[in-house]
């Protein structure tokens, strides 16, 4: 792991890059939602996992509240409390609000913070930049997982490049 | 799709630390190829899927060979073709000597030339950052099905956080 924590001489991707890079992921990932049934997204796994709809949650857990304790530079704990949508509709409905709080607090991070590091949910001291293309990293991940479950469900999930 | 062939002003990520991150993902993903017996790597699947094996001649398809297209700026077709492991023993040397090609390549790339876009096996037109993006984003998509394999196969996989 790097622990660098002045601005790269030789960057190559921009704040803004990213941002849609990650918003493109989750666009996405929005999609692999909406092609489950209503009764498998929150029912239905392989291999004793947890179904999509779970893994749904931690990505909304991870997301908004991380980027919010960035800007604040707050040592709140990872928690999915509160987080318990019922219903596909209740589960984008969430995803999208998401969507804008994401956009608005990663607007809130100066360019310069980056490569700062930072205790995410008082355990994962990694510059910014790295916490940040986590998240990104294992909404790809679990999302990988759910197109084995659509599979499994015999419905053709979404095209891996459509953002 | 971001089309800019400017250098961005907001800069947050190197190319460098771009190297590290997917050597650190293609690392956990030897990790994965590894936790695979050695039949059912080449054998086992869910839901009619490719094998693990398989997934990792995509990836040794993409990651050396299209690093080597993006430096001589050659529109050299996708292709599998040569690339056939028949052990795990077989596929982790063909997985090393890779790390090694795309270190050898990566290097090779003037950090401006990251944002011209350069036209992928003659049909993926983007910016040469959002195609190094892509193979990593590629490589943790697949690395996820092989996660529910392993699962599966009552096998524990790597830590995700492992690089």
């Amino acid at each position: 792991m790097m622990t660098t924590t002045a601005i790269q001489h030789d960057s190559i991707i921009g704040k803004e890059q990213l941002l849609k890079h990650w918003q493109g992921h989750r666009a996405l990932t929005r999609r692999v939602i909406e092609a489950f049934p209503e009764k498998e997204l929150f029912e239905f796994s392989v291999a004793g996992m947890r179904p999509f709809s779970d893994l749904a949650i931690e990505l909304l857990s991870i997301g908004g509240p991380a980027l919010k304790a960035i800007v604040d530079r707050a040592a709140t704990p990872y928690s999915e409390e509160g987080i318990t949508p019922k219903t596909k509709a209740e589960l984008l409905k969430l995803w999208d609000a998401e969507t804008e709080t994401i956009n608005n607090y990663f607007g809130r991070i100066p360019h310069e913070d980056f490569s700062e590091t930072f205790n995410l949910f008082g355990q994962y001291a990694f510059p910014i930049y790295q916490n940040i293309l986590y998240f990104v990293d294992n909404e790809i991940h679990h999302r990988g997982q759910g197109y084995v479950y659509l599979r499994a469900l015999g419905i053709q999930p979404p095209f891996f490049w459509e953002r």
